[in-house]
């Protein structure tokens, strides 16, 4: 059995939700379905989900929350109408986005969480209903009733390891499933969101627990691109990735699918494919654990800005034992967290996301290595990206770093660092940041513009 | 003036410290002369220092020493002889020679000290005469007289920092001053020798102490070649290299000077030359605080076998703080020492030297790491070496990365990991062990073959 999760835009119409029904029909296995809130129709719309934040925003300061309602009820409503459908689905919806504004307000934690979920709730109502009306038997099952039960944890849910089991028991259901994704209830029926990603993470844990075959994740793309479109000019899509691959990828700029959501599928051994609600024949990105196939070195290359370094050096500093603990101490000590850490003989180059430093963090941490190790050098720079080939066959494939370095060094881009540890999966090159846009292009050129 | 230096090839006979006297007097400003005990004057022939360890083992076991003392002192009044000197120097030597065979065993931690430093401070008594001989007014110099104070540990001497201060003083004195090398004195008077490149550190230090203008360092090879000549033909030698590329060069395999006897003369800025007694018109190799002209980017290019390398990698890894430091520290409690750490994502790669390591110390540090930090993957793979190329002007020049990596991909040799810290110092390529000679081949090819 598949798990299938439709994003915001793949609901936003009748429109889309018939292409939804309509690849949901197409293979019999697609028996657990996770759907979003509807999203926006075109860039000048709202999504449902924002407008419940505004409602949630009207309620809590007393203000009239009759507008918020009728707009939100009026969004169902149209796509109700649209769909034919003639059920009491939509009183219940409608009931439901009234009865929001009867919470109480003080002293409860779960009050926005509440609100926003119910973008995904309702809509599953909605669709559950559709499905059945086109002869498919669906049934909605709320988040409660499909066994995922969450810490207290408002905004930032954590699935209780205990839930799987109880998820597992959603195969003896005879139905299509519809599962409004983003959100679990605590023990004690409270309605509390996943972070970031959130109905990915439903989706993931849902894949885990029914122990699915495949967790299918539709977008609006036909699945990720070796790089980033607006970099490179028309780049080739992946066919398939691991699951360390796009997590090399993600790390470094690519933001399909937030990779934290995916981690329940991928512990439970789950493939994903990435696929186009408007392009369904398209075959998609697939997402394994390991690689039946041998296949290209590189499978993808990524760009990211917004990097600084520490460079640290003095004589004979590598026969002091301890020095790179103590240096990660110190860096720890002020919250900072590195990336790298690529090391000359005595001297240490410390890769760290500029968004951790500022000037006091800066000063704090040049005095405290100061103090601690006496360094010959010890400064501070700005300004880096990183650019990062990655690929789980490049082991195979000797020379993907020399063709790489070529690329650069024929564009005149002086690689500023570099490293490349033992799994192979990736090769990092540190330049300038001026630098990161010519330096993707000429690196992707040489691994993918003959193919 | 200068210090010069001069290792026991270059004092094993008569003939080679005529050559000696010839370099001291051809420059006035050679000053301070720093002499080892002699040397091997061929292959089969035993050095001074290994007959007084075989009477030192001979006298603590209470064997009969003459056989020992004899050879020894038989091996001085050889050169004695052949130099035709006739002062009593001689018996001064043979005294010294005996009289080590009346210290108290029991009880005294210095007495193997004083068996071995015996070796150089005879050599200076009778060099000091050979030149006085000759017209060139020079003095013997005790360590003890020379201010040459260290610590009481016995075969690891240090000097204690207010030594310095009277070691200036040498300048004071009219004549040229032979001091021998290899030991100092305690605040007791008791005689304790240096680690490893015993010798080369009293030059180190007597050059920091006098604020010498150079520190000569006489061998019996024309310098510093860019390539180990036992892999390389006929490999160029170096002209002029910084302390830092001297130390990442000896850190990676050189082995002509040990880089931790330079410290005094590094931090005291002292310029050092290595040149060849047997060839004094060959300017040598200099080694310099900083470079005063720009060169090629690559002055040397050393490899080292023995690495071995520690693989962990841990879906979302990179999430979770301190994570390097927590590695560290596991090693650091095992006394294990790490040389670097490249790192993935969601994996680290620590290279480590083979001897840290051994089945009861890497099932302990797997266990340890296993309990820590619950890895996806840990595993220790053996048999890799380095191979290093340095220059600090690399990082004038763009693609000389790219250029090694092409060399080594030419010769179908895979770069298994690879770091380029921000000091562009130098560029660290581990490979297999068995590609080791055929990579250093290779990349010494790309940069010196068309010179």
């Amino acid at each position: 059995m598949k798990v299938t999760k439709f994003g915001g835009s793949s609901l936003a119409s009748s429109q889309q939700i018939k292409k939804v029904f309509n690849i949901i029909r197409a293979d019999k296995t697609r028996k657990f379905v996770i759907v979003s809130a509807p999203g926006k129709r075109s860039s000048a719309d709202t999504k449902v989900t924002d407008a419940l934040i505004a409602y949630h925003a009207a309620y809590k300061n007393h203000e009239d929350v009759t507008p918020h309602q009728e707009w939100i009820i009026q969004r169902y409503r149209d796509i109700y109408d649209e769909l034919g459908l003639s059920s009491p689905v939509i009183e219940t919806i409608a009931q439901n986005i009234r009865d929001l504004a009867t919470l109480p307000i003080e002293g409860n934690k779960f009050l926005y969480d509440t609100f926003l979920a119910a973008g995904e709730n309702n809509n599953a109502k909605l669709i559950a209903d559709y499905f059945s009306s086109q002869g498919l038997p669906s049934r909605y099952v709320h988040p409660a009733d499909a066994g995922i039960i969450v810490n207290s944890d408002p905004g930032n849910a954590r699935l209780l390891p205990t839930s799987y089991a109880k998820i597992k028991y959603l195969n003896e259901l005879p139905e299509t499933l519809i599962i409004p994704g983003f959100f679990g209830v605590t023990e004690n029926g409270e309605v509390c969101t996943f972070s970031r990603g959130g109905s990915d993470i439903t989706g993931s844990i849902v894949a885990a627990g029914v122990k699915a075959e495949l967790y299918e994740n539709f977008t609006d793309v036909d699945g990720i691109f070796a790089a980033h479109p607006g970099i490179v000019k028309n780049p080739h899509g992946i066919k398939e990735l691991t699951y360390r691959e796009m997590r090399e990828l993600a790390y470094s700029g690519f933001s399909v699918l937030h990779d934290e959501a995916l981690v329940p599928a991928y512990r439970a051994h789950v493939p994903l494919v990435i696929k186009n609600t408007n392009n369904p024949e398209h075959p998609g990105t697939r997402i394994v654990v390991k690689r039946e196939t041998k296949g290209a070195p590189v499978v993808g290359i990524a760009s990211s800005s917004g990097f600084s370094t520490l460079y640290l050096s003095k004589y004979l500093l590598n026969r002091e034992v301890g020095f790179g603990r103590r240096v990660l101490t110190a860096l720890e000590n002020l919250g900072i967290r590195f990336e790298h850490m690529p090391t000359g003989i005595d001297d240490i180059s410390l890769i760290i996301r500029s968004r951790y430093l500022n000037q006091p963090i800066e000063k704090a941490l040049i005095a405290n290595l100061t103090e601690s190790l006496h360094p010959d050098e010890l400064y501070i720079e700005h300004n880096f990206s990183i650019i990062m080939l990655v690929g789980e066959d490049m082991k195979e494939h000797i020379g993907v770093t020399a063709r790489a370095a070529a690329a650069l060094s024929r564009n005149n881009i002086n690689i500023e660092m570099l490293t490349q540890g033992s799994s192979e999966v990736s090769v990092m090159f540190i330049v300038k940041e001026k630098d990161e846009k010519v330096a993707l292009r000429a690196i992707y050129d040489e691994f993918f513009a003959e193919n």
